[in-house]
């Protein structure tokens, strides 16, 4: 009650003092800042609990009327004009004092059976669901970039490495691919966090329960949740769910992150494989001849920031038993924390669809750095009988002496004479073998395991990815259309509420 | 090649040197000392390698034979006696280095085909599979301890509070059943861990797929892998599966932590409601008569130190592509985070199982300090048609003169006097509706909301969760029933190979 | 050159794109949300910067009066009128933009020899310097309230504790100088922050230094920096040291929660050691009887939200070198963080200031619970001979059966049966010294060594913590002293240098 | 007194049970794990509280010679061969059943006045003190290295870059040298943490001082403290300062990583600017021609894994009062970061010492990609007049049409007709002034102000590192003496001790 006059009270029911100026600045000024992400959630909880109060037969007809008829006006002022004010305490506290000044002693029917707690929760919710969606709904675009790319770069050939060092042959459309399969577990991590947000916590009472009959599942339902949370204490006090949401958003711009770090070194005049688009990148103000691959740093700045969030939040969740410490921050932490992760993987998702692939400069690195010595080793033993352990030390040598002369390539020669030394026998292989098994394209055509890098497989996984991002958007898709219907049912059962008012004009 | 006398290798293939000592002591030796952890995994891993190698006729008859004989043969050999050593690398390179003192060259067949890389992280995944199954029985335990304490305690009346200060009375059994339903989450969180650990990246090669014709879907079989990793560099390289593993077992801990806290300030003298059983409680070296509730402490401290493995974890997370930064540590902070909740949520358990609850204590404090208040203005909406913060506002003031003057209960009179300097009316309640109103047991009694604190609905929730650890034992029988299955099939594989071997003896 | 009409430049200098919303959204919007913390001290930089180019005669003096004037009077338009917009880039970009709209191509001398980078740098730095002083100033705020109450608390007996059981006699204002003592290093964690905030970054050019003869200990006396930073690149680029600022902030804080978590316990019912004044507490909306102690759960809030912050600082603080990942949030995070733990401190000094403690409560509790015991075994030593072990054998086991029958003390007689049982000789010790070892008074009266309990010790280290805090306080004077006139002095500077403008009116 | 068969005591003093093996598991056990860390403090520790004790008059001479002997005994005997159990709960439980079991009561009175915890609290400062000189050490050597390389090449030409673009020339002892600079601030926060450590817990009883009279200023200087603890409850339970000790570890390992990041991207093929030592690489099992520069992903796998240590200790640290959560795993997870720290840092300044340097690879770049076309900018300003804003648009329209065209520098002419296009006017410079300014060398010697890139400046810096060096190796050996010659006076006078022992023979 600190949000009215009397909310201090001594003995005598006097006001002793107002809230401490320190505490307003922390505690009250970081809550009402919350405002403008629970507002309208706030005025469903409210349209909700007076339908539920007045179904119950609690609040008279004429205070439920008047109350419904009250909120639906005020549910369509912006956050921005809503004379939201820490002095009162937090958002709900400004809301209670408004509808006061508006209702007079009508407005106090409204706190029947439900804390301020409960209410903030709600909206919270909503709100999360919300922004949860649209995370989704990038990291789906991200996956469809993804596959684009994979499509488009299934044959073009470079160096896979590792360490930075060239590795094997491989397809870049092999390597996009990779992250777009990670992308998809990330589909499902945002799915199971909406689950879990979309569990309703209304009608819970001081907390075991309301002393009013309200009903439960009715509140479930005109809010739109999909279940009714399970233990009344539980749903009202735990922030576990909201950790994976949370982590969820995280991981999905680690992913975005790792592949700007790669793609920052791909784009240097180093590597030369990739160019990001202009308008992904920044000019100096100093240096002429500069242009800034800004969009991979501040997807790599953004990832960093959010692994905080998250350690922040895995901190505050553990907050003994209904203590609070875990949820004042929580409201915003957590929905800032999706809302940004989205940023970031809409940006990433921009990256990848304009990214400029230079092919001829993947394949001269494919093609040099003895890239092929596993593959010719493995000739080694499936056409001559070597172990591999013999055959990788033969190719060895040979590479080895080639380095040392300033040679770029090994010849059947080379390889001859280093498994006589190492063998103790010669090979006697002929050039082609050598020239064939080193060859980056011929090399990338065996690796056709599933999943493996061959461009049919690339072209394979590139249509799985597809299939996610279609199944994730109808899935989306049915999310938005439930939670939209509900919204409209939940106003129109508001109104027949408010058209008990005899006679008095409705809010249209 | 660094196991291996020329593994350092410059022009001409001689040694230039060894590894630095402290490449040694950072790096080597930190990674052997997972050789624990995966050396069964290992030896199940080049088992797998040499049958699918056989099987695509990669492999002499009697080369498979040879190296299936000897690694059966020294998978018995316990980690704890096996020659492992840093100076060779990790310990896939000390297995190398033995099976090459054994066997001579036919040991190097083992290494066609795959990296050091894959075998490890074969082992890392089967012994992920194995610590999360124990995670998953002591969570199991948990929620079974809280089911059976919350239906002995659904009629124990109890003050709930929020910010440590009572607030409506509410049952001990619905208290306890709030946590059991926050760690069903934790049921679901490790199985969603485990099936994403249990995807096979056998049979990667290099990283796009192998050259020689291994068969993936043969070798996730032999391994026990329900799947098959997607996508080869993903499935390769990909950590935020582990994440998902070491958040489910931070989150664990988080709620026994939680639990812990509450209950060590509910043992205090100044709570007197639990007593913790004297074997989880450690006695001063100093004080003669103390008894310090320890269990309480070390299930908080390991928590808070989860909390920094999985940060550690998160930032890892962030390495770029193929780059092992990211590997180095994660086969042991993962498994020893899941271990280590294992044993904090084990801890919970037994502390749950053995508390003793002081229903008197309890009761006394719920029939104490007004915590029939708000139920007190609620009837008086019901009953007087008062809105509720009038009502509120009524009882309040009457609440705060019975404090002022000492008076630990409220009067008809009072609430009637206070009334009418709020409303402007008398109210004229009686004696009766103030008593029952405030009566803790029947206030309990009303709370009859699904997942509410009435005795029948507590009883209802402790039904829900036992339901959910049948459950979780079959699934994880399930599990391990095909865990030990897959092992027996793999086992019984080898040794047909290795009875290849034209005569020689075979291990048992 | 973003800011610009050509920032985006193709071949032959034409405009290709502007950036992408997707970039604007997630990097200069956020860039450009800094802008009102940096907005003065941008204006500074630009001073000393175009003083400093004037000095070197870089710039012609009609230019130089020019930009002197115009940046003056842009310097008193507030950040919030100022036209920043997330398009142009950054805040710097923004500045940019407006200087060319109103003085043309004049303004284009102030970019000679600067980056964007280190105007951001330096206003970043002059703004991070003001924040630790608002911590400083709260933290001996903190400090000095409980001293205040460590003094008026030096003989108020109370049992202290450890796992919240009653340990031994003490003095509450002993346990509250024991805060005020971890207290003083947070002083000197922010003064060694603030020291190395306080190294200027000016006049580093590109990063290995201006190639235009600016010089660094000029520019670094017009901006008040009390050192030049010793390496450019260094001094540019490094983000440690503002880690050493936000671990301070930390761990204030976490002084700060530790104590409230302890004061939402003592305030509890069950032990009523202390009140929390009501302008710190905050009313239920359901619950007319309860006062909730807000304040406390809004430190302990925020102290764990900034773990998150902190964590994230070390995470982004891996950004390998030049790259600006760590520096794109750097400004707020860090300034934030700061700011927060300001806020939180302050509430907690409030706290401890108006916190009323109860005696005769904390008395009753020192003189119950046998919290004597341990001083009655040390006189058995230092009277009768025996070894501490049997000591506190004899007296655990007296203790032991009086629990055992309900007693709450011990006598002669019990103490002297259960030595006779233990050591196999009786004690004969007499009443009154088992009543005198037992007596909280006489127990706190002899712990006499340096910071000990005795109320002399409490005293004598109040007197500790006032003098740490008059020093804190005269430091905290000279920085503001130093700060304030260096300002002056530069306007001053700047004033000559606009006053070359051949006649045009200058700004006052 | 879990150390003794009475540990767990009912009324009437039986046993009722030992400790739970779940507490045994999750809480002895890990404690007990710190013994080897703690073995040799302890014995320390337990010496001087004889002494102390002896000295104080309350050990019966024949008693203290008997302990004073023993303990002299067990200190000799190491750790892997002492009778640890957890059994007994901690390290010190077990040292207190062992020497019972070794003396009889005696052993009894070395429990007067001190509980396990001040023991332990000894102990780990008394190592970790010895970890931070660990730490160090290493530190130094690695600003040794750092210095002589930037000594080395304080005049070999490189483009320095941002977001790896080539951005102005440098040297690359410039960029070194910023290491260094970064690197003694770890040594000053190394200093500062060993100062914290050194502060003596002895002595302080129960919390609030002993009853027995002990001298704690005597204690502390027995075991080799700089400092007394200026508060008994402070001293005893504040993690703050440890919290310190791992930052500056984090800190310093971070340096390392980010050296180790770029290194690895400047020894890629495709940069080719560095090599690293042959044996701080690892080769592929798979890939003959591989080596991998393993060393650099060590260093920052641990860097990452450190961050999660340093948010563990964070969180932890948010434990109330005197509670143990913050100790029980803060003895290893303190000093085993402290040592983490040590090897990688160690093993960066490894890589620094040995890395071979290709300056003809760091020219080709530093005279490519324009990189002198912000000088030649400013040349335009200070020879032409042009306003800077001016100079970088002609000089940038020059640059793009010579990359549009395929050209790699540009020529007067290229300028004078784009400088004519931006301004209006012809500028009518010569090739000379072109050249000139685009010269790396040339440039590089214009960087003259403090800590600039020229070489006389990157030769001065590197003296400043010297000297910083020198310093620390001062401290670190007066830290070193003071503490061996404070051990050998310890173990001296207990010699003393011990010989009071009526002719009994003595250790030696």
């Amino acid at each position: 009650m600190s949000a009215t006059p009397d909310g201090y009270l001594g003995a005598e029911g006097r006001i002793t003092s107002g809230p401490a100026p320190e505490m307003v600045a922390a505690g009250y000024a970081r809550e009402v800042a919350d405002a403008p992400l629970l507002h309208r959630g706030l005025g469903l909880a409210d349209l909700a609990h007076v339908i539920a109060l007045h179904k119950a037969g609690v609040v008279p007809e004429q205070a439920a009327a008047r109350l419904a008829a009250e909120l639906l006006t005020i549910l369509d002022i912006p956050a921005a004009e809503f004379p939201y004010d820490p002095v009162y305490g937090d958002a709900y506290n400004s809301r209670e004092h408004e509808l006061e000044r508006r209702l007079g002693p009508t407005a106090g029917w409204l706190h029947t059976g439900r804390t301020r707690r409960e209410a903030g929760r709600i909206a919270f919710r909503l709100a999360l669901r919300d922004r949860l969606l649209g995370l989704h709904e990038v990291v789906e675009r991200f996956v469809g970039a993804l596959a684009r790319q994979a499509l488009a770069h299934a044959n073009t050939v470079w160096a896979d490495n590792t360490y930075l060092q060239p590795a094997q042959p491989s397809t870049f459309g092999h390597y996009l691919g990779g992250f777009g399969e990670e992308a998809i577990r990330h589909l499902d991590r945002v799915e199971t966090a909406f689950t879990l947000a979309d569990r309703s916590p209304a009608g819970v009472g001081g907390v075991g329960g309301p002393r009013v009959p309200l009903d439960r599942d009715h509140l479930a339902e005109l809010l739109g949740f999909a279940e009714v949370g399970a233990h009344t204490r539980d749903i009202m006090w735990s922030v576990d769910s909201f950790t994976d949401a949370v982590l969820a958003a995280v991981m999905a711009a680690t992913t975005a992150d790792r592949l700007a770090e790669d793609l920052e070194i791909f784009t240097s005049p180093g590597f030369g494989y990739v160019t990001v688009h202009p308008s992904l990148c920044r000019a100096s103000v100093l240096m002429p001849q500069k242009r800034n691959p800004y969009a991979l740093a501040v997807i790599r700045s953004g990832a960093n920031t959010l692994i905080g969030r998250a350690t922040g939040l895995l901190a505050t969740g553990r907050t003994p038993s209904a203590r609070t410490d875990n949820w004042l921050h929580t409201y915003r932490e957590v929905t800032e924390a999706v809302e940004q992760s989205r940023q970031l993987v809409a940006l990433a998702a921009e990256t990848v669809r304009t990214v400029q692939v230079d092919r001829q400069a993947m394949a001269r690195v494919a093609g040099a750095h003895f890239t092929g010595a596993a593959d010719l080793a493995e000739e080694l033993v499936l056409r001559c009988g070597l172990d591999y352990r013999t055959a990788y030390r033969a190719v060895g040598r040979a590479v080895a002496r080639a380095i040392a002369v300033g040679r770029t390539t090994i010849t059947a020669d080379d390889l001859n004479r280093a498994a006589e030394e190492i063998a103790g026998k010669p090979l006697e292989v002929g050039e082609d073998l050598v020239r064939d098994a080193l060859d980056p394209s011929r090399i990338v055509s065996t690796r056709t395991v599933p999943g493996g890098s061959a461009p049919d497989r690339v072209r394979e996984h590139a249509r799985r990815l597809r299939e996610r991002t279609q199944a994730a958007e109808q899935w989306r898709e049915r999310q938005r259309d439930r939670i939209g219907e509900t919204e409209q049912r939940l106003l129109a059962a508001a109104r027949v509420v408010a058209s008990r008012n005899n006679g008095q004009p409705l809010p249209s």
